[in-house]
Protein backbone atom coordinates (compact mmCIF):
# COMPACT_ATOMS: atom_id res chain seq x y z
CA UNK A 1 0.00 0.00 0.00
CA UNK A 2 1.52 3.35 -1.11
CA UNK A 3 1.74 6.28 1.08
CA UNK A 4 -1.77 7.71 -0.67
CA UNK A 5 -3.65 4.64 -0.54
CA UNK A 6 -2.94 4.98 2.96
CA UNK A 7 -4.16 8.56 3.81
CA UNK A 8 -7.10 7.55 1.77
CA UNK A 9 -8.03 4.51 4.03
CA UNK A 10 -6.86 6.17 6.93
CA UNK A 11 -10.09 8.87 6.85
CA UNK A 12 -12.50 9.46 8.99
CA UNK A 13 -15.25 12.51 9.81
CA UNK A 14 -13.63 15.10 12.19
CA UNK A 15 -15.96 17.21 14.35
CA UNK A 16 -14.22 18.98 17.45
CA UNK A 17 -11.09 21.22 15.95
CA UNK A 18 -8.43 23.21 17.08
CA UNK A 19 -8.46 26.70 17.15
CA UNK A 20 -5.53 26.92 15.13
CA UNK A 21 -6.24 28.41 11.99
CA UNK A 22 -5.76 27.66 8.00
CA UNK A 23 -3.24 29.56 6.25
CA UNK A 24 -5.03 31.26 3.84
CA UNK A 25 -2.35 29.76 1.34
CA UNK A 26 -2.67 26.33 2.24
CA UNK A 27 -6.47 26.66 1.93
CA UNK A 28 -6.14 28.32 -2.00
CA UNK A 29 -4.10 25.26 -2.68
CA UNK A 30 -6.78 22.74 -1.41
CA UNK A 31 -9.36 24.44 -3.24
CA UNK A 32 -7.33 24.22 -6.36
CA UNK A 33 -6.21 20.88 -5.94
CA UNK A 34 -9.84 20.48 -5.99
CA UNK A 35 -10.45 22.19 -9.47
CA UNK A 36 -8.05 19.68 -10.65
CA UNK A 37 -10.18 17.26 -10.59
CA UNK A 38 -12.04 15.80 -13.89
CA UNK A 39 -15.12 18.16 -14.71
CA UNK A 40 -17.53 17.03 -17.29
CA UNK A 41 -17.75 18.32 -20.47
CA UNK A 42 -15.09 21.07 -18.66
CA UNK A 43 -18.19 23.05 -17.44
CA UNK A 44 -16.83 23.24 -13.72
CA UNK A 45 -20.43 23.24 -12.56
CA UNK A 46 -18.68 24.06 -8.87
CA UNK A 47 -18.58 27.63 -6.96
CA UNK A 48 -17.34 27.41 -2.87
CA UNK A 49 -18.38 29.82 -0.83
CA UNK A 50 -16.54 30.63 2.22
CA UNK A 51 -18.37 31.24 5.07
CA UNK A 52 -16.18 34.06 7.71
CA UNK A 53 -19.06 35.55 9.07
CA UNK A 54 -19.40 34.37 12.91
CA UNK A 55 -23.30 34.80 12.31
CA UNK A 56 -23.54 33.19 9.35
CA UNK A 57 -21.82 30.14 10.54
CA UNK A 58 -24.35 30.32 13.66
CA UNK A 59 -27.74 30.27 10.77
CA UNK A 60 -25.92 27.35 8.76
CA UNK A 61 -25.12 25.35 11.95
CA UNK A 62 -29.05 25.70 12.92
CA UNK A 63 -29.91 24.92 9.49
CA UNK A 64 -27.97 21.86 9.50
CA UNK A 65 -29.81 20.93 12.72
CA UNK A 66 -27.36 22.44 15.20
CA UNK A 67 -24.22 20.88 14.07
CA UNK A 68 -22.41 22.83 15.86
CA UNK A 69 -18.76 21.88 14.74
CA UNK A 70 -20.31 24.37 11.55
CA UNK A 71 -19.64 27.49 13.84
CA UNK A 72 -16.14 25.87 15.65
CA UNK A 73 -14.30 24.68 12.29
CA UNK A 74 -11.62 27.20 11.41
CA UNK A 75 -12.77 27.28 8.17
CA UNK A 76 -16.47 26.30 6.70
CA UNK A 77 -16.76 26.28 2.85
CA UNK A 78 -19.97 25.36 1.05
CA UNK A 79 -19.89 23.48 -2.07
CA UNK A 80 -22.62 24.82 -4.63
CA UNK A 81 -24.01 22.59 -8.17
CA UNK A 82 -23.58 25.90 -9.93
CA UNK A 83 -25.17 26.28 -13.48
CA UNK A 84 -25.72 29.90 -13.36
CA UNK A 85 -22.06 30.64 -14.85
CA UNK A 86 -23.30 28.41 -17.27
CA UNK A 87 -26.24 30.55 -18.32
CA UNK A 88 -23.86 33.15 -18.26
CA UNK A 89 -21.70 31.55 -20.64
CA UNK A 90 -24.78 31.31 -22.55
CA UNK A 91 -25.08 34.95 -22.77
CA UNK A 92 -21.59 35.95 -23.67
CA UNK A 93 -22.11 33.38 -26.78
CA UNK A 94 -25.73 34.85 -27.49
CA UNK A 95 -27.39 31.60 -26.98
CA UNK A 96 -30.70 31.20 -25.11
CA UNK A 97 -30.18 28.69 -21.97
CA UNK A 98 -31.97 25.35 -21.15
CA UNK A 99 -30.48 24.12 -18.35
CA UNK A 100 -32.94 22.82 -16.54
CA UNK A 101 -32.72 19.21 -18.05
CA UNK A 102 -32.53 16.55 -15.28
CA UNK A 103 -28.82 15.54 -17.29
CA UNK A 104 -27.57 19.17 -16.57
CA UNK A 105 -28.29 18.33 -12.67
CA UNK A 106 -26.66 15.02 -12.46
CA UNK A 107 -23.57 16.71 -14.44
CA UNK A 108 -23.70 19.79 -11.82
CA UNK A 109 -23.96 17.36 -8.54
CA UNK A 110 -21.32 15.13 -9.80
CA UNK A 111 -18.96 17.84 -11.07
CA UNK A 112 -19.34 19.26 -6.90
CA UNK A 113 -18.57 16.21 -5.67
CA UNK A 114 -15.50 15.28 -7.56
CA UNK A 115 -14.15 18.54 -6.62
CA UNK A 116 -14.74 17.86 -2.96
CA UNK A 117 -13.49 14.95 -3.03
CA UNK A 118 -10.05 16.55 -4.23
CA UNK A 119 -10.38 18.90 -1.55
CA UNK A 120 -10.96 16.50 0.83
CA UNK A 121 -8.00 14.63 -0.13
CA UNK A 122 -5.64 17.39 -0.19
CA UNK A 123 -6.53 19.09 2.91
CA UNK A 124 -6.15 15.63 4.81
CA UNK A 125 -2.66 15.23 2.89
CA UNK A 126 -1.70 19.17 5.25
CA UNK A 127 -2.87 17.07 8.18
CA UNK A 128 -6.46 18.80 8.63
CA UNK A 129 -9.90 17.22 9.14
CA UNK A 130 -12.97 17.22 7.61
CA UNK A 131 -16.10 16.55 8.00
CA UNK A 132 -19.06 16.82 4.91
CA UNK A 133 -22.75 18.61 6.11
CA UNK A 134 -25.14 17.04 3.95
CA UNK A 135 -27.32 18.67 7.00
CA UNK A 136 -27.39 21.76 4.50
CA UNK A 137 -30.14 20.37 2.95
CA UNK A 138 -32.74 20.45 5.74
CA UNK A 139 -33.24 24.04 4.78
CA UNK A 140 -31.88 24.46 1.44
CA UNK A 141 -33.85 27.44 1.05
CA UNK A 142 -32.44 29.21 4.19
CA UNK A 143 -29.12 28.67 3.21
CA UNK A 144 -29.65 30.13 -0.72
CA UNK A 145 -30.55 33.30 1.48
CA UNK A 146 -28.05 33.35 3.74
CA UNK A 147 -25.45 33.00 0.90
CA UNK A 148 -27.33 34.88 -1.82
CA UNK A 149 -27.29 31.96 -4.22
CA UNK A 150 -28.62 32.95 -7.82
CA UNK A 151 -31.25 30.53 -10.04
CA UNK A 152 -29.70 27.57 -10.95
CA UNK A 153 -27.25 26.94 -7.55
CA UNK A 154 -27.64 25.06 -4.87
CA UNK A 155 -25.98 24.23 -2.07
CA UNK A 156 -25.02 20.34 -2.19
CA UNK A 157 -23.66 19.98 0.98
CA UNK A 158 -20.61 22.11 3.32
CA UNK A 159 -17.67 20.84 4.43
CA UNK A 160 -16.01 21.77 7.98
CA UNK A 161 -12.14 22.02 7.93
CA UNK A 162 -9.55 21.92 10.51
CA UNK A 163 -6.97 20.70 12.52
CA UNK A 164 -8.44 17.18 14.28
CA UNK A 165 -8.31 17.75 17.88
CA UNK A 166 -10.03 14.32 18.26
CA UNK A 167 -9.43 10.11 18.02
CA UNK A 168 -11.63 8.77 15.69
CA UNK A 169 -12.02 4.87 14.59
CA UNK A 170 -13.34 4.81 10.93
CA UNK A 171 -16.81 2.59 10.84
CA UNK A 172 -16.18 -0.50 9.20
CA UNK A 173 -17.09 -0.70 5.24
CA UNK A 174 -19.04 -3.11 3.26
CA UNK A 175 -17.04 -6.22 2.30
CA UNK A 176 -15.57 -6.12 -1.21
CA UNK A 177 -18.04 -8.75 -2.31
CA UNK A 178 -20.99 -7.11 -2.09
CA UNK A 179 -19.83 -3.63 -3.66
CA UNK A 180 -17.58 -4.94 -6.41
CA UNK A 181 -19.21 -6.67 -9.14
CA UNK A 182 -17.99 -8.69 -12.40
CA UNK A 183 -20.25 -8.33 -15.51
CA UNK A 184 -23.55 -8.36 -13.77
CA UNK A 185 -25.23 -6.90 -10.80
CA UNK A 186 -26.30 -10.42 -9.69
CA UNK A 187 -26.01 -10.33 -5.69
CA UNK A 188 -26.31 -13.87 -4.82
CA UNK A 189 -24.87 -13.92 -1.50
CA UNK A 190 -24.94 -10.51 -0.66
CA UNK A 191 -27.97 -11.03 2.53
CA UNK A 192 -25.60 -13.27 4.32
CA UNK A 193 -22.77 -11.21 3.70
CA UNK A 194 -24.53 -8.59 4.61
CA UNK A 195 -25.68 -10.82 7.81
CA UNK A 196 -22.23 -10.95 8.78
CA UNK A 197 -20.73 -7.42 8.11
CA UNK A 198 -24.42 -6.27 10.64
CA UNK A 199 -23.17 -8.05 13.37
CA UNK A 200 -19.37 -6.02 12.40
CA UNK A 201 -20.53 -2.87 12.34
CA UNK A 202 -22.54 -3.89 16.55
CA UNK A 203 -19.43 -4.89 17.60
CA UNK A 204 -17.68 -1.64 16.35
CA UNK A 205 -20.11 0.50 18.13
CA UNK A 206 -20.43 -1.50 21.18
CA UNK A 207 -16.85 -0.96 21.51
CA UNK A 208 -16.50 2.68 20.89
CA UNK A 209 -19.36 3.70 22.43
CA UNK A 210 -19.70 1.43 25.22
CA UNK A 211 -22.82 0.11 24.18
CA UNK A 212 -24.20 3.32 23.93
CA UNK A 213 -25.40 2.67 20.35
CA UNK A 214 -25.89 -0.71 18.97
CA UNK A 215 -28.13 -0.25 15.76
CA UNK A 216 -26.65 -2.62 12.89
CA UNK A 217 -25.68 -1.16 9.39
CA UNK A 218 -29.13 -2.57 8.30
CA UNK A 219 -30.88 -0.57 10.84
CA UNK A 220 -29.03 2.42 9.90
CA UNK A 221 -29.56 2.16 6.13
CA UNK A 222 -33.29 1.51 6.99
CA UNK A 223 -33.63 4.81 8.84
CA UNK A 224 -33.04 6.29 5.87
CA UNK A 225 -34.40 4.35 2.79
CA UNK A 226 -37.28 3.29 5.03
CA UNK A 227 -38.51 6.89 5.33
CA UNK A 228 -39.75 10.00 3.65
CA UNK A 229 -36.01 12.07 3.31
CA UNK A 230 -35.92 15.71 2.99
CA UNK A 231 -39.57 15.70 1.21
CA UNK A 232 -38.99 19.57 0.18
CA UNK A 233 -35.83 18.24 -2.16
CA UNK A 234 -37.57 18.61 -5.41
CA UNK A 235 -40.12 21.71 -5.05
CA UNK A 236 -37.03 23.50 -3.58
CA UNK A 237 -34.66 22.49 -6.70
CA UNK A 238 -37.53 22.67 -9.33
CA UNK A 239 -38.33 26.82 -7.60
CA UNK A 240 -33.96 27.44 -8.33
CA UNK A 241 -34.54 26.07 -12.18
CA UNK A 242 -33.23 22.54 -11.49
CA UNK A 243 -34.65 19.04 -12.71
CA UNK A 244 -37.81 20.84 -14.71
CA UNK A 245 -37.75 18.32 -17.28
CA UNK B 1 2.86 21.63 -2.22
CA UNK B 2 3.22 18.11 -0.42
CA UNK B 3 3.67 15.01 -3.02
CA UNK B 4 -0.19 14.23 -2.47
CA UNK B 5 -0.96 18.04 -4.31
CA UNK B 6 0.88 17.58 -6.24
CA UNK B 7 -0.43 14.40 -7.77
CA UNK B 8 -3.43 16.00 -7.55
CA UNK B 9 -2.69 18.47 -9.48
CA UNK B 10 -0.92 16.55 -12.11
CA UNK B 11 -4.66 15.02 -13.18
CA UNK B 12 -5.59 14.51 -17.38
CA UNK B 13 -7.64 12.55 -18.71
CA UNK B 14 -5.97 9.09 -20.27
CA UNK B 15 -7.82 7.89 -23.79
CA UNK B 16 -4.95 5.65 -24.58
CA UNK B 17 -3.91 3.10 -22.87
CA UNK B 18 -0.85 0.49 -22.27
CA UNK B 19 -1.67 -3.70 -22.79
CA UNK B 20 -0.52 -4.15 -19.53
CA UNK B 21 -2.95 -5.29 -17.19
CA UNK B 22 -3.60 -4.13 -13.69
CA UNK B 23 -2.57 -6.78 -11.33
CA UNK B 24 -5.82 -7.98 -9.03
CA UNK B 25 -4.55 -7.03 -5.83
CA UNK B 26 -3.79 -3.09 -7.27
CA UNK B 27 -7.61 -3.38 -8.47
CA UNK B 28 -8.89 -4.51 -5.06
CA UNK B 29 -6.61 -1.85 -3.07
CA UNK B 30 -7.80 1.03 -5.19
CA UNK B 31 -11.61 0.05 -4.54
CA UNK B 32 -11.23 -0.57 -1.33
CA UNK B 33 -9.55 3.22 -1.08
CA UNK B 34 -12.87 4.45 -2.65
CA UNK B 35 -14.90 2.63 -0.05
CA UNK B 36 -12.80 4.94 2.08
CA UNK B 37 -14.51 7.76 1.20
CA UNK B 38 -17.12 9.59 2.91
CA UNK B 39 -20.87 8.06 2.83
CA UNK B 40 -24.01 10.29 3.25
CA UNK B 41 -25.47 8.61 6.31
CA UNK B 42 -23.69 5.65 6.02
CA UNK B 43 -25.80 4.07 3.29
CA UNK B 44 -22.85 3.48 0.55
CA UNK B 45 -25.09 3.69 -1.87
CA UNK B 46 -22.65 2.76 -4.60
CA UNK B 47 -21.95 -0.61 -6.36
CA UNK B 48 -19.08 -0.84 -8.90
CA UNK B 49 -19.71 -3.54 -11.58
CA UNK B 50 -16.27 -4.42 -13.30
CA UNK B 51 -16.71 -5.31 -16.95
CA UNK B 52 -14.24 -8.31 -18.47
CA UNK B 53 -16.59 -9.69 -20.78
CA UNK B 54 -14.87 -8.45 -24.66
CA UNK B 55 -18.04 -8.32 -26.06
CA UNK B 56 -19.98 -6.26 -22.86
CA UNK B 57 -17.31 -3.81 -23.51
CA UNK B 58 -17.68 -3.25 -26.64
CA UNK B 59 -21.22 -2.98 -26.70
CA UNK B 60 -20.92 0.01 -23.43
CA UNK B 61 -18.68 1.90 -25.67
CA UNK B 62 -21.17 2.25 -28.59
CA UNK B 63 -23.76 3.46 -25.75
CA UNK B 64 -21.08 5.70 -24.87
CA UNK B 65 -21.06 6.83 -28.76
CA UNK B 66 -18.08 4.95 -30.02
CA UNK B 67 -15.66 5.42 -27.08
CA UNK B 68 -13.18 2.70 -28.55
CA UNK B 69 -10.89 3.43 -25.20
CA UNK B 70 -14.25 1.96 -23.17
CA UNK B 71 -13.15 -1.58 -24.90
CA UNK B 72 -9.27 -0.92 -24.53
CA UNK B 73 -8.64 0.26 -21.57
CA UNK B 74 -6.80 -2.75 -19.20
CA UNK B 75 -10.35 -1.94 -16.90
CA UNK B 76 -13.81 -0.82 -17.25
CA UNK B 77 -15.51 0.17 -14.15
CA UNK B 78 -19.48 1.46 -14.34
CA UNK B 79 -20.21 2.91 -11.18
CA UNK B 80 -23.93 2.54 -10.18
CA UNK B 81 -25.87 4.54 -7.61
CA UNK B 82 -27.40 1.77 -5.91
CA UNK B 83 -30.45 2.55 -3.52
CA UNK B 84 -31.59 -1.34 -3.94
CA UNK B 85 -28.99 -2.56 -1.62
CA UNK B 86 -30.91 0.04 0.71
CA UNK B 87 -34.08 -1.39 -0.11
CA UNK B 88 -33.11 -4.81 0.74
CA UNK B 89 -32.31 -3.63 4.23
CA UNK B 90 -35.34 -2.11 4.65
CA UNK B 91 -36.65 -5.90 3.74
CA UNK B 92 -34.12 -7.09 6.63
CA UNK B 93 -35.48 -4.54 8.98
CA UNK B 94 -39.52 -5.36 8.13
CA UNK B 95 -39.66 -1.61 7.13
CA UNK B 96 -41.13 -0.69 3.72
CA UNK B 97 -38.36 1.35 1.44
CA UNK B 98 -39.39 4.91 0.25
CA UNK B 99 -36.54 4.91 -1.25
CA UNK B 100 -37.64 7.35 -3.90
CA UNK B 101 -37.11 10.70 -3.17
CA UNK B 102 -35.20 13.65 -4.69
CA UNK B 103 -32.73 13.27 -1.80
CA UNK B 104 -32.29 9.68 -2.03
CA UNK B 105 -30.87 9.90 -5.67
CA UNK B 106 -28.91 13.10 -4.41
CA UNK B 107 -27.46 10.83 -1.37
CA UNK B 108 -26.91 8.49 -4.11
CA UNK B 109 -25.26 10.43 -6.56
CA UNK B 110 -23.08 12.10 -4.65
CA UNK B 111 -21.97 8.75 -2.80
CA UNK B 112 -20.70 7.38 -5.88
CA UNK B 113 -18.96 10.54 -7.17
CA UNK B 114 -17.19 10.73 -3.95
CA UNK B 115 -16.01 6.70 -3.51
CA UNK B 116 -15.19 7.30 -7.35
CA UNK B 117 -12.91 9.85 -7.22
CA UNK B 118 -11.06 8.29 -4.14
CA UNK B 119 -10.92 5.29 -6.10
CA UNK B 120 -8.78 7.57 -9.14
CA UNK B 121 -5.85 9.02 -6.64
CA UNK B 122 -5.49 5.67 -5.47
CA UNK B 123 -5.34 4.73 -9.24
CA UNK B 124 -2.94 7.59 -10.37
CA UNK B 125 -1.06 6.54 -7.23
CA UNK B 126 -0.05 3.68 -8.95
CA UNK B 127 0.82 5.27 -11.78
CA UNK B 128 -2.53 4.66 -13.56
CA UNK B 129 -4.52 6.69 -16.09
CA UNK B 130 -8.17 7.43 -15.84
CA UNK B 131 -11.30 8.72 -18.12
CA UNK B 132 -14.53 9.18 -16.85
CA UNK B 133 -17.51 8.18 -19.05
CA UNK B 134 -19.96 9.86 -18.94
CA UNK B 135 -21.37 8.93 -21.90
CA UNK B 136 -22.83 5.61 -20.25
CA UNK B 137 -25.37 7.80 -19.80
CA UNK B 138 -26.23 8.50 -23.55
CA UNK B 139 -28.38 5.09 -23.26
CA UNK B 140 -28.72 4.05 -19.50
CA UNK B 141 -31.52 2.05 -20.64
CA UNK B 142 -29.46 -0.22 -22.83
CA UNK B 143 -26.31 -0.25 -20.57
CA UNK B 144 -28.96 -1.32 -17.44
CA UNK B 145 -29.73 -4.27 -19.70
CA UNK B 146 -26.20 -5.25 -20.37
CA UNK B 147 -25.19 -5.22 -16.73
CA UNK B 148 -28.92 -6.61 -15.45
CA UNK B 149 -29.12 -3.50 -13.21
CA UNK B 150 -32.26 -3.80 -11.08
CA UNK B 151 -34.46 -1.02 -10.17
CA UNK B 152 -33.34 1.31 -7.75
CA UNK B 153 -29.76 0.95 -9.16
CA UNK B 154 -28.58 3.84 -12.42
CA UNK B 155 -25.09 4.13 -14.06
CA UNK B 156 -23.76 7.35 -13.11
CA UNK B 157 -20.48 6.91 -15.59
CA UNK B 158 -17.90 4.39 -16.60
CA UNK B 159 -14.16 4.58 -15.63
CA UNK B 160 -11.47 3.43 -18.06
CA UNK B 161 -8.32 2.43 -16.03
CA UNK B 162 -4.76 1.43 -17.61
CA UNK B 163 -1.40 2.15 -17.77
CA UNK B 164 -1.15 5.41 -19.90
CA UNK B 165 0.41 5.23 -23.42
CA UNK B 166 -0.07 9.18 -24.01
CA UNK B 167 1.17 12.62 -22.77
CA UNK B 168 -1.78 14.91 -22.88
CA UNK B 169 -1.64 18.53 -20.78
CA UNK B 170 -4.12 19.88 -18.46
CA UNK B 171 -6.90 22.06 -19.55
CA UNK B 172 -6.60 25.21 -17.93
CA UNK B 173 -9.22 25.56 -14.81
CA UNK B 174 -11.24 28.80 -14.21
CA UNK B 175 -8.94 31.11 -12.10
CA UNK B 176 -9.84 30.91 -8.32
CA UNK B 177 -11.73 34.30 -7.87
CA UNK B 178 -14.80 33.24 -9.85
CA UNK B 179 -14.77 29.57 -8.10
CA UNK B 180 -13.88 30.61 -4.47
CA UNK B 181 -16.25 33.15 -3.21
CA UNK B 182 -16.55 34.65 0.45
CA UNK B 183 -19.75 34.83 2.15
CA UNK B 184 -22.14 35.06 -0.88
CA UNK B 185 -22.43 34.28 -4.12
CA UNK B 186 -21.45 37.91 -5.22
CA UNK B 187 -20.60 37.58 -8.82
CA UNK B 188 -18.46 41.10 -9.82
CA UNK B 189 -16.11 40.93 -12.10
CA UNK B 190 -16.94 36.93 -13.13
CA UNK B 191 -17.58 38.37 -16.77
CA UNK B 192 -14.02 40.05 -17.38
CA UNK B 193 -12.26 37.25 -16.01
CA UNK B 194 -13.98 34.59 -17.78
CA UNK B 195 -13.08 36.74 -20.83
CA UNK B 196 -9.57 36.56 -20.30
CA UNK B 197 -9.44 33.16 -19.42
CA UNK B 198 -11.60 32.20 -22.83
CA UNK B 199 -8.63 33.61 -24.42
CA UNK B 200 -5.66 31.25 -22.15
CA UNK B 201 -8.55 28.39 -23.06
CA UNK B 202 -7.55 29.56 -26.72
CA UNK B 203 -4.50 30.01 -26.41
CA UNK B 204 -4.09 26.59 -24.79
CA UNK B 205 -6.14 24.56 -28.49
CA UNK B 206 -4.15 26.42 -30.22
CA UNK B 207 -0.61 24.72 -29.03
CA UNK B 208 -1.75 21.79 -28.35
CA UNK B 209 -4.29 20.63 -31.34
CA UNK B 210 -2.01 23.11 -33.92
CA UNK B 211 -5.37 25.14 -34.30
CA UNK B 212 -7.68 22.59 -35.07
CA UNK B 213 -9.81 23.19 -32.27
CA UNK B 214 -10.20 26.73 -30.96
CA UNK B 215 -13.01 26.81 -29.42
CA UNK B 216 -12.99 29.27 -26.25
CA UNK B 217 -14.28 27.54 -22.77
CA UNK B 218 -17.75 29.87 -22.72
CA UNK B 219 -18.56 28.22 -26.36
CA UNK B 220 -18.06 25.05 -25.18
CA UNK B 221 -19.91 25.14 -22.25
CA UNK B 222 -22.65 27.38 -23.83
CA UNK B 223 -22.70 24.04 -26.25
CA UNK B 224 -23.86 21.89 -23.07
CA UNK B 225 -26.21 24.42 -21.29
CA UNK B 226 -27.66 26.24 -24.30
CA UNK B 227 -29.46 22.96 -25.71
CA UNK B 228 -31.14 19.88 -24.67
CA UNK B 229 -28.87 17.53 -22.88
CA UNK B 230 -30.05 13.55 -22.55
CA UNK B 231 -33.79 14.15 -22.75
CA UNK B 232 -34.41 10.71 -21.79
CA UNK B 233 -32.64 10.89 -18.35
CA UNK B 234 -35.65 11.77 -16.52
CA UNK B 235 -37.85 9.01 -17.57
CA UNK B 236 -35.28 6.71 -17.23
CA UNK B 237 -34.85 7.58 -14.28
CA UNK B 238 -38.17 7.55 -12.66
CA UNK B 239 -38.52 4.29 -14.39
CA UNK B 240 -35.83 2.77 -12.49
CA UNK B 241 -37.86 4.36 -9.55
CA UNK B 242 -35.58 7.73 -8.73
CA UNK B 243 -36.48 10.89 -8.57
CA UNK B 244 -40.50 10.46 -7.99
CA UNK B 245 -41.38 12.71 -5.38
Amino acid sequence: MNDVIELLMSHRSIRKFKSDAIASETLEAIVRAGQAAATSSYVQATTVIRVTKPETRKALADCAGGQVYVEQAAEFLVFCADLARAGLCCEMQGVEAVNDFTEHFIIATVDVALMAQNTVIAAESEGLGICYIGGLRNQPQAVSELLALPEHVYPVFGLCLGYPDQEVDQRPRLPLSVVLKTDTYADTGDRETINEYDEAVKSYYAKRLGGQKTRSWTQQVAGVAGKESRPHMLGFLQSKGFLKR
